[in-house]
């Protein structure tokens, strides 16, 4: 449904009747306020997506006014509410602390004003008439003083809640879909400043359906249980020492097994699809970071020089310049393209202290990284190959269900339209071809290309951003790579940057959440466990455990004085997939009994099938599963 | 032959026939110089290697003495000529530069000296007498003039030269064995330093015998041809660019898929034989150096800190702290020592830019570096299987040839006596087990422990310092290791670093020359070169091409437009191990004609054998060659 608006009296005529809102130019209005003349408007319903932000906002208001309620004839001091991922919050100066037991109270209140249906009003006024409104709320006057001369200044009142307000706001409480929660008060800096007064915070979720909260919720739950820095630490995984630093990851050996698991089926995937290995230092001379122009675009996330006789270098924050340099070791000829340079590079990057967060903030990462380098009439073809190796490597780790962002040419940008157009344009074809749904973010690229970015939802339906393929003209000019085309001439390349995990430890991080520590047979870094009933059945087990290692499979005896059921609850515990429990009967025939992580009913396996069990979970296997 | 002197009267006396020199405390005296009184004097022959040390040096002389013949009557100016590794050399100032051709000439006359007999004078004198006699000689009036006021002053004289020295010297020139050569003329500053006159300094080799001089030659034109840096460039094997920085590898493609087999082979090994995997970050707080004394007593080889968040952060030099803060990480139980934490780990020193030299003297190596972490009772197993461990992986690299040395304690050591002797003692018997040559350096390991360093001679016969093995006393007590023994007590693990290869980059030099650069199949970046005898096979040859590449093997088809004779020269340059050859016949019967690197005649294969061939050249295979 899209109208023209040309005037308030002709849309107020045209408004469908289940609209909520409408959006401009990407731009979500509320049906309170007058719409810009002569654009081109689409209204949505609550059913459409764009309806969150509204009844968020809304309910952030309704918190508001349930407060004002609770706290009759006391002093409050409002802050800010606006609206969140999956929510919103509120922002309160109260006399005295919430405590947990206030939330399911508030929540019945706001349920209460969504009942009584009250209309949403908006009024535009003058500074002056703002003032006088909200003389008792200091944080809204201070607000105000911050507009600029020529603002609009619009309050917005439902029942007995006024508000300095840009909203949108649906038309009235009583459309606010009843699902939503109070989840959590922490406390806030007013406008982030430690030096300003501490606020009370309270956040909410708020969804279309009981079912969608529900999911919400159970989400979050779960993903407390998940949460990787816990699992990472339960099951020895990685950790952090104060002493070597913040945000630099220690890998213990559990830990370093699954990446190095994921390492060795990631290289030799690379190495099957044509891509060069190469390996290049962690440190670089200024003067290289100025030719990429790291050092005036990035130098804030980049650390400080080390001086090397009188020479300053830098800790390198990307890959990319290395590799060029060994594109530049020779002349080379169109024969030799694309060449496509891979390596499992270490970057460091500056992180706030505050910002990190176990694996999925850290200042050391080591990134999946690669460099392809080819003529543009092989760029359509490079994309698409790029793209599906992206998805069969993802697909690997059981991830299956892709979202695709494509994001076009700024308004400031290097390198030649008509290059843009033709890369853009290839990585159009490329989500076609691979039938990836994909939103397009016209303009949203970086200024030196277009690019693609997949994002990837985990076994909790939660997404993440993980693979890019971009576009760079800009490194291809200024370190003015060339090739020798076919009719002799000296040419430019195109270069395309592309990361498929993104970084080994967020992947990893991501991983343990998505598998909540279960990590398939062929990642688990402990694949069995074997308990030996008896003493005497102790020298069968580590028997088998050789002939498992001798054949480079994990495995471990457990033989501490523990009894057999503790340690098979201590082996599931640590998440170990197989549970091999050796006794006389097993001695005597060259069995195990096999006790499979999720599954109920023992097993008994001759060795040899248990070796081909094995065997069946290797990496090699895994290369194999996909014809790519 | 071994005397204690009281006088010289009566060790004249007791001079055996044969003596040319004499050993008292590990120094070389010659026979012309008064004995210390009441030393124990060993004597030694020519057929002993001390006596090397006084033939080359009286070269030296012999060799001034020559270039004193062929410019007679003309100012020259001498030097100083010392004993160096395999020879010797003398820095002359000349009245114009010395050219090739000369090199002869001074030979021949040198050769006729030795043929005189000319016997060797020593005169000890005073500052007078001696500056009167090199009154012509501004370089030795200069050395007179830095000689301390009670130093004894000795002049040594054969014929008709005569020079400032302190020996030592054989009795005459008939006694050099006439199996020397000068090799080279290059410019040299007086004293080193660049604002002093430039000199030129010839060099010579001398050796006891005809063949042992021979083999120098050999090995060293040999040497020549295998350089490195000249194999690495040919190959494209690895790179440093003047953008990245001096000393900072790039590893090219070819290089890095070596790299990565060799760390495939080592890693599955360490794995295999009891090691855990872990991963460290490549920065750590200046505390984490300040506790292990890195900064203290290492921070010349240390990069200047880099700043972070007001903090200094140093590039690591050595990766020991941090798998201690992995160790640290939990209170250990004496149940789960031992712990092996192995790492490839990347570490930057400084070296001076004019020390740096391929990849045998860099900026930043990775280093194949593990610690042990074991209780008293343990350390000698794991000191017999560490060593073990070292010759079974040195081996599969075809090195054979190993020598070892022993350093004992110095006399500033940090650790219990007690402690020490029971580290070296089990150092000894790993040696002694293991059946290995070795030297015992008394007193010459380091302040923090006693060490095994292993030489290996690679093809040329020349011996490279890789493996080492040391106890570290001084770590474990600096980070308060502790492990709860049996009895519940807290109690010092004892600590052993160990590297095999040492760096990866070293290594990989020292391989690179030791197969001058045919490296064997299992480690040949290009396996198999594919060579279609008209363009009617070239399908044929890229399916046996994609064949191979599906069962991870590494070929190549040469698609150039050239005649297959350069092409197969070609392939030969490139050093590959297989060259197939695929035509009509061998395209219907589904074969190839394999020519094999060093193999006379060809041969020829169906596909099937030919996947057999390179399946026994994997790096599974290579770990199961010996049963360790």
């Amino acid at each position: 449904m899209s109208v023209n608006a040309r005037n308030n009296a002709e849309i107020a005529q045209n408004v469908p009747s289940q609209a909520m809102g409408a959006l401009i130019n990407s731009q979500v209005y509320d049906l309170l306020k007058p719409l810009p003349e002569g654009a081109e408007v689409q209204y949505f319903s609550l059913d459409d997506p764009e309806a969150a932000q509204l009844f968020r906002h809304s309910l952030a208001h309704v918190l508001a006014q349930a407060m004002q309620h609770l706290h009759a004839g006391q002093d409050i001091q409002f802050g800010i509410g606006p609206v969140i991922e999956n929510g919103f919050y509120y922002d309160f100066g109260l006399p005295e602390p919430l405590k947990p037991e206030d939330l399911p109270v508030l929540e019945a209140r706001m349920q209460q004003i969504v009942q009584q249906n009250l209309p949403f009003q908006r009024f535009e006024v003058s500074r002056g008439q703002a003032k006088e409104k909200l003389a008792a709320q200091r944080f809204k006057l201070e607000l105000l003083d911050g507009l600029p001369e020529d603002a609009v200044i619009s309050l917005y009142q439902q029942g007995d809640f006024l508000d300095l307000c840009r909203g949108p706001h649906l038309p009235s409480t009583g459309l606010i879909p009843p699902h939503f929660k109070l989840t959590h008060v922490s406390g806030a800096y007013w406008k982030g400043d430690s030096s300003r007064p501490m606020l009370q915070r309270v956040y909410g979720v708020a969804f279309r359906s009981q079912a969608e909260l529900e999911h919400h919720l159970w989400q979050q739950e779960e993903a407390k249980k998940r949460d990787h820095r816990k699992l990472g630490q339960q099951l020895e995984l990685f950790m952090v020492s104060e002493e070597v630093g913040q945000g630099l990851i220690l890998w213990q050996p559990k830990g370093a097994m699954v990446r190095l698991l994921i390492e060795e089926f990631s290289r030799k995937a690379h190495l099957m699809n044509g891509y060069d290995w190469v390996i290049s230092p962690h440190i670089g001379r200024a003067q290289l970071w100025e030719t990429s122009g790291h050092l005036d675009f990035y130098r804030d996330s980049m650390y400080a020089p080390m001086d090397i006789d009188g020479e300053a270098y830098y800790a390198k924050p990307m890959n990319c310049p290395f590799h060029i340099e060994i594109y530049k070791n020779k002349k080379r000829s169109y024969r030799e393209l694309p060449l496509r340079y891979a390596e499992f590079g270490t970057v460091y990057r500056y992180e706030l202290s505050g910002a990190l967060h176990g694996l999925t903030r850290v200042r050391g990462f080591t990134q999946d990284d690669a460099h392809i380098f080819c003529t543009i009439e092989q760029a359509e073809a490079e994309i698409a190959k790029a793209l599906e190796f992206s998805l069969f490597v993802l697909r690997s780790f059981g991830l299956s269900d892709f979202t695709a962002y494509l994001s076009t040419r700024p308004i400031d940008a290097v390198g030649e339209a008509k290059d843009w157009e033709l890369a853009t344009e290839s990585l159009r074809k490329a989500l076609q071809q691979a039938g990836l749904p994909h939103d397009i973010d016209e303009g949203g690229g970086a200024f030196y290309g277009p690019k693609i970015d997949l994002k990837v939802k985990d076994a909790l339906g939660r997404q993440w951003q993980l693979s890019t393929i971009q576009f760079d003209f800009n490194l291809s000019e200024r370190f003015d790579l060339e090739y020798i085309a076919e009719d002799g001439q000296a040419k430019r390349p195109f270069m395309v940057h592309r990361a498929l995990f993104g970084s080994m430890e967020r992947f990893f991080g991501v991983l343990l959440e998505h598998y909540a520590g279960e990590f398939p047979l062929w990642l688990a870094p402990v694949q069995a466990k074997i308990i030996p009933i008896a003493d005497r059945h102790i020298e069968h087990a580590q028997k088998l455990a050789n002939q498992l290692k001798a054949n480079q499979y994990r495995a471990e005896v457990d033989l501490r004085g523990e009894r057999m059921q503790a340690k098979i609850r201590d082996a599931e515990l640590q998440k170990i997939p197989l549970v091999l429990v050796v006794g006389d009967r097993e001695q005597q025939e060259n069995q195990v009994s096999v006790r499979e992580r999720g599954v109920k009913e023992q097993q008994v396996l001759s060795v040899e099938a248990l070796l081909e069990k094995l065997k069946a979970a290797s990496v090699d296997r895994m290369l194999f599963q996909s014809d790519f």
